[in-house]
């Protein structure tokens, strides 16, 4: 088993070359003549969710070895913000004196998650998020005492804040508000840097064998199609790897496959920048797709646009090509992101006066049109004839009464539009700068087993973070659930895979 | 070859039973001890797809075995109006002068598609229509030389009309409106049954082995992946079937799969009607997925709700929860159902007056509010305070002026709301009377090859009708395209899999 040498991963050739159509759905047994590498658990990706699994497999005692398709470890992960989204009591939030519950996590998370969710899975997240927490801090990750009184990323000195769509409506009402925002103590934006960096210090530390540069292109399945192992391609040679006892492919998700992403999401395609790293390309998913795994809500992304800073624009409005609004401008960066994707062709503008405008010129979100009269603007951009006049004068109406009946936009940002120039500011999905990533992939239980289209699990075959279909789903209103996701469901994929 | 006799049906027992998990991912070719029954190709569904298939493998010169699961032959599309959109200048057009062409087809079809299309498939389609529709009248499938001016399914005296969004805004700007819907002359709307007949009795005049009864239940793979055959289940027997050249897969949708719908079109499972036949349970794309083909647009689904009839009651306006509207009252059937789907809960009202309301009770859309206000009708509704008469004030001001500004609901349709009482009639999806069937499937080549997550055809599988992902997408507005879409691909599957 163990040492899996420099050697095993650059010289081997034990695969039937002549066998080997580079386009083979899967590798069956039988075309690998010899092993070149042999361990119990090959984890595929190295981001937050492949290193959870690969530290968890390697606690049952078993060898693990994770490989990575880029030089670099860390995946995705490591440019986020590090946020995991933790709570019903964990040991920052009683630090801070915060009130919460399994039950009211539990309950937000339902309420935020629409149609197309797991209950089994939010559940098992929810119950065990205090200890899984507390795994976190104990694999080096630290975290400060204060919570931050913003709703954005918190620069290093704030570890809690309320990351998701809590305090927005109509969630506020299905559920107490708790902020669940867990943020590494690291400088700048880098709790994703924080957050891999530990992890990888772990894993290392607990005797995980890592290599990078290493891409994986097949699965390799006996008859009854339980997963053995894969065949990986390293500088131009490929090795074979016996998994004895399970894969579990953690390789991201498909932002970075233009034909992956216009096949399965063509929505998210016209997005104009994929928020990710360069390894979500979709190899995961396609792997397991190739050996029987089902792809779950594909069309599925995360998608960002935030008005939240400066402060002041929120007193703006945002409409459609019919003129009309469809949500609070104030809303979370994923719900109004994901609107504006749903729009007719995903089109969307920020309404200003003189005190809502932006001060400085915005390359994020080009302003289009400026101009006297609401009338003005409207023409300008092509509006329906008045409609843009008549949403205006009845959200002033009732904005002058500290109301919004139809989106209930925060009081303090309720004032009626008055006061030239106006101006217009395009937030379509194309043209500002929208970010984006897939949330689609794997269909998988609690334990990260994949499933296949008849409902039963692939032997041998484990799937975790944005490679499978977790708890994030579209609109993505909460924020660190992907990470949690990552991480927590990592660890399970990891031990069922050692299962021991 | 040939004689596939009841015997060999009823009497067989070739797999290896011990080797039989039911639940196996697929049944690998090393498992069957020996064949029962012997096919060059064998056709999986008796729906228009299927019999396609069936017939046009036959007519390469090759044995062909059709299965069936239910007892009676014909799927859904018995059921069905039989419409088949076809155009570019068929002969029932040119009989009745209409004028059209291949672009133009073309060209409205990409327009009304939407994001999710494939358009080397509508290429195809447009260009052999007149092709495919004289082949349908060679199968003993028989018109009208009679156009309708009615936009809906017409009786047995016309059989051409207007199926599809054609005369809509924004379609009748992006190409000239033809009438393209083809029905068969039969009594009734009978259509479906008319068209099933004719298919069925030309695969028994052309040598087709057909069996009802027989439910198909894994598929037989090659090491290589390469699809030999399937295991059927007939009266608890398990019988192998050898496919020397291919097996088509055209066992319909999966609408009436709860669990699959929960699963991957959640939006679906609450419309209250399943259109289709029992047969539509997803074994097929379950069966296409466990050897590795990939399920495309598995969210989408064709989605009906027409206020057309009677007429009157287009006058009235229709809202979502908001209070404002969002599409022309005289959209298209699957204009109107799809967008109602996409509303916040999938909720939507019709608001008449005296002069639109229905007079007859409708079970169809359960009148839930009357009264002699605007206002009050919102009150009871639950609407944020207002804002249906802001949009009733902006609507009426300009009906009056003949124009609708925002959706161009059609002139003769626009006339302020007005005069009590007013009534309130629920569209919501699981509410009204909303039928549903599914579009997600198989994603395949134009030749019906299964493609596998890796982009590559899985040799010796095809899948045609709505077990694949084909031309009809969401919103699904065009009517006879689904099964234009059954016959022509069903054809192309059955020739590329006898493969001579």
């Amino acid at each position: 088993v163990k040492g899996i040498s420099r050697r095993h991963l650059l010289g081997a050739a034990g695969v039937a070359a002549a066998s080997l159509a580079p386009n083979a759905l899967a590798l069956p047994r039988s075309q690998v003549r010899a092993w070149d590498v042999f361990t119990d658990v090959l984890v595929i990706g190295s981001g937050a969710a492949g290193l959870s699994a690969s530290i968890e497999a390697r606690a049952s005692g078993v060898s693990v070895l994770l490989t990575e398709f880029l030089p670099v470890m860390g995946g995705a992960s490591t440019i986020s913000g590090g946020v995991i989204y933790a709570g019903g009591g964990t040991s920052l939030q009683r630090a801070l004196r915060i009130e919460d519950s399994v039950e009211a996590m539990y309950n937000y998370l339902v309420a935020a998650g629409g149609h197309h969710q797991q209950l089994d899975k939010i559940q098992r997240y929810c119950e065990d998020s205090p200890a899984h927490f507390e795994w976190l801090m104990d694999q080096g990750i630290t975290y400060r005492d204060r919570l931050s009184e913003l709703r954005v990323l918190p620069d290093w000195r704030e570890s809690l804040y309320y990351s998701a769509s809590e305090l927005d409506w109509p969630h506020r009402d299905a559920a107490s508000p708790v902020p669940r925002g867990h943020v590494p103590a690291a400088e700048g934006s880098n709790g994703g840097r924080e957050l891999v960096n530990a992890l990888l210090s772990s894993a290392k530390a607990a005797g995980v064998e890592l290599r990078s540069g290493v891409k994986a292109s097949q699965l390799v399945t006996e008859d009854d199609g339980t997963v053995v192992g894969a065949v990986l391609d390293s500088i131009g040679q490929r090795i074979s790897v016996r998994a004895r006892r399970g894969v579990v492919l953690a390789c991201g998700g498909f932002v970075q496959n233009r034909t992956m992403l216009e096949l399965h999401a063509p929505e998210l395609a016209r997005c104009s920048v994929p928020f990710s790293g360069a390894g979500d390309n979709g190899d995961g998913i396609a792997m397991g797709m190739a050996v029987g795994g089902v792809g779950l809500r594909m069309q599925q992304g995360a998608i960002a646009m935030s008005l939240r800073e400066p402060e002041e624009v929120v007193s703006g409005l945002v409409v459609n090509a019919n003129g009309t609004r469809f949500i609070a401008e104030d809303a979370h960066q994923g719900a109004l992101g994901h609107a504006i994707s749903r729009q007719p062709d995903g089109k969307a503008w920020l309404i200003t006066d003189q005190r809502s405008s932006y001060t400085v010129d915005q390359d994020e979100r080009p302003l289009v049109a400026q101009a006297n009269s609401v009338g003005n603007i409207a023409e300008q951009l092509g509006f329906p004839r008045g409609s843009l006049q008549n949403t205006v004068a009845y959200y002033n109406r009732n904005a002058a009464n500290g109301i919004d009946p139809q989106f209930h936009k925060a009081v303090d940002m309720l004032r009626p539009l008055q006061g030239p120039p106006y101006s217009a500011w395009d937030l379509s999905s194309g043209n500002a700068i929208t970010r984006v990533y897939t949330l689609g992939g794997l269909h998988t239980t609690v334990d990260g087993q994949v499933i296949n289209g008849l409902g039963d699990n692939i032997p041998g075959l484990y799937a975790a973070g944005r490679t499978s279909a977790g708890l994030p789903v579209a609109p993505y209103v909460v924020e660190g659930l992907s990470l949690g996701d990552c991480t927590y469901f990592g660890r399970r994929a990891g031990r069922a895979a050692a299962g021991v």
